[in-house]
């Protein structure tokens, strides 16, 4: 079997790639266990040289806007064989708002010609499209209702939910009309993400918890009591894999399922962080408040039902204490030094 | 005031035309009433002599994607001076299941330009977006629950439909920007449409009494207990017009609205045929099965609880009797001659 990820160079897709590539496997859509023989990973940078150095895996580098739109040899996205497409390339919630168009370019142009790319294979692969929580969104005019569950109309509040929310409509005819095997899946926010902040209104999600534990200061720019839908990144992955893995009866509607999310608040956060790390790590978080991200971020709703999810096996982290543990587990050397502690 | 119509030589585009020109005057978005200047109707074919008659009225004739892809003088779809563009053409449902490409395009494609060119003028004009009770489908997998309102997740099981739906998330995006204000309005099916059948799959919901009236025998592709909602042509104008009046707190959220439908059944349809034109008349409806129209119409739903049309002062034709019967009064010459009676 061949594998494409968009966005393979990220963090999500590196991560996804490396499980991929471990698993060795997968049964995809319900059909017997197939050994994976190439990864293809499509992002604007080259991947991880640890990733690169596995034979199976191929890097095509370039926007993905233009690797679509031409046609050359090396540069093709997708392939004649390639039977499973994880979708995850986007611009991120705060560029979009901040960029109407490069939004409109990259989430919604970019994942058309993608399918427009799946379709013209004539092979009916199957698209797991990384759709986002944030294509609901609170408004005075139309509050969310108290739990967002599958069937909850999505009323996004911000460009990139608007975008994303179009591109599972996108998915879900280009699968009914047979072009495609369709998995929209709504990935909660991740957290804790290693590496750098990004341009997500959510990054602080991450950095609130990744930068005291380097030893660094990080801004939370929502009050305590803020509430949010979180996942790990393992059980992120674990999501993803699943919607590949599912057949076509036991997925079965063709609009978006939301993966199981740890509904906490960012001052829960915070204290799992003093509990996990220490008082003087938490103390290293600055409560300075931004209008710009908390319009956007207290938007999204934090009590999540997800029935089709939970009947596909999956279920949401235990707590965030046990999601920063993971996470100084698997990057133990941001551990935080005796200095700071 | 300047006003803009796509799809202005349609039936419905040219009936809203002569409506405005008749009253003369309208109240934008809740502003006091303002003298109608000039009404532009765009289509691929030209208006009706009778409304490019009226001094008022300026016709552009051409394809709208190429319109708006090209940049010349008189071919112009939206001009500085535009308040409000009623967004009307569109590739209909049947065409759009038989060519995915064209519906895209058509649908998807000019909405986005249009919305684009809104934009570029600066000055915010509201956008009366038609879209269609086809946004709803039943399936299957996912029942379409026993009655729709305005918070309904919409499931489209047609790409018609889809197209609707990403057009509204369009329009509410370029709402919440600024770029426009937007009114996001879902039409039911328009019965009795006068004039000659189209590629529309509820194309028969017209036909079947509008030919029998004209002495022609007419095909019902459905089972006589097959549910509807329907809307008369001058319901659907009045909700139309409604739209460009509210102020943008009366009409609410940015998500789109269901106007008021009547509900009945093909089969009541005959019977008030018979009712109003004669059992000969009614005689005339041939009942073939078309089991491609058949899936499209019985994913659509028939019950329509549209509470913000209510709010708005809009209500539902009471029944189909007097639908026909307003049909016939507009329609003088095609009352049933002695000869079918």
């Amino acid at each position: 079997m061949n594998i494409v990820i968009t966005g393979g160079a990220g963090f999500l897709g590196a991560r996804l790639a490396r499980q991929l590539l471990e698993q060795g496997k997968l049964s995809l859509a319900g059909a017997p266990p197939q050994t994976i023989k190439t990864v293809t990973l499509v992002d604007r940078v080259a991947p991880p040289a640890a990733l690169t150095a596995d034979p199976r895996v191929r890097a095509v580098v370039g926007d993905l806007n233009q690797l679509l739109e031409s046609s050359g040899e090396g540069t093709q996205v997708v392939r004649a064989d390639d039977a499973l497409v994880f979708h995850l390339a986007a611009a991120v919630s705060g560029e979009c708002e901040a960029d109407f168009d490069l939004g409109m370019r990259s989430n919604v142009d970019a994942t058309r010609a993608l399918l427009q790319a799946c379709r013209a294979l004539g092979t009916s692969p199957t698209v797991v499209f990384a759709s986002s929580l944030a294509v609901f969104g609170n408004s005075a005019a139309q509050p969310l209702p108290p739990v967002i569950d599958d069937r909850t109309l999505p009323t996004p509040q911000n460009s990139y939910g608007i975008q994303k929310f179009i591109g599972e409509q996108l998915v879900a005819d280009y699968a009914r009309k047979g072009f495609i095997r369709g998995r929209n899946v709504r990935l909660m926010t991740v957290s804790v993400r290693p590496g750098k902040p990004n341009g997500a209104a959510s990054s602080f999600l991450s950095g609130m918890i990744r930068e005291p534990l380097a030893g660094l200061r990080a801004a939370c720019p929502v009050a305590p009591e803020t509430e949010v839908a979180l996942s790990s990144p393992a059980r992120t992955i674990e999501g993803l894999i699943r919607a590949a893995e599912a057949g076509d009866a036991g997925w079965g509607a063709r609009t978006a399922i939301n993966l199981p999310a740890l509904k906490t608040t960012v001052g829960e956060m915070a204290a799992a962080l003093a509990r996990v790390a220490g008082k003087e790590v938490a103390a290293l978080i600055d409560w300075t408040p931004d209008p710009a991200i908390a319009n956007i971020v207290t938007s999204w709703p934090a009590t999540i039902d997800a029935a089709r999810a939970r009947a596909l096996g999956l279920s949401p982290d235990e707590d965030f204490d046990s999601i920063i543990a993971a996470y100084l587990g698997e990057n133990p050397r941001t551990r935080p030094s005796a200095a700071t502690q």
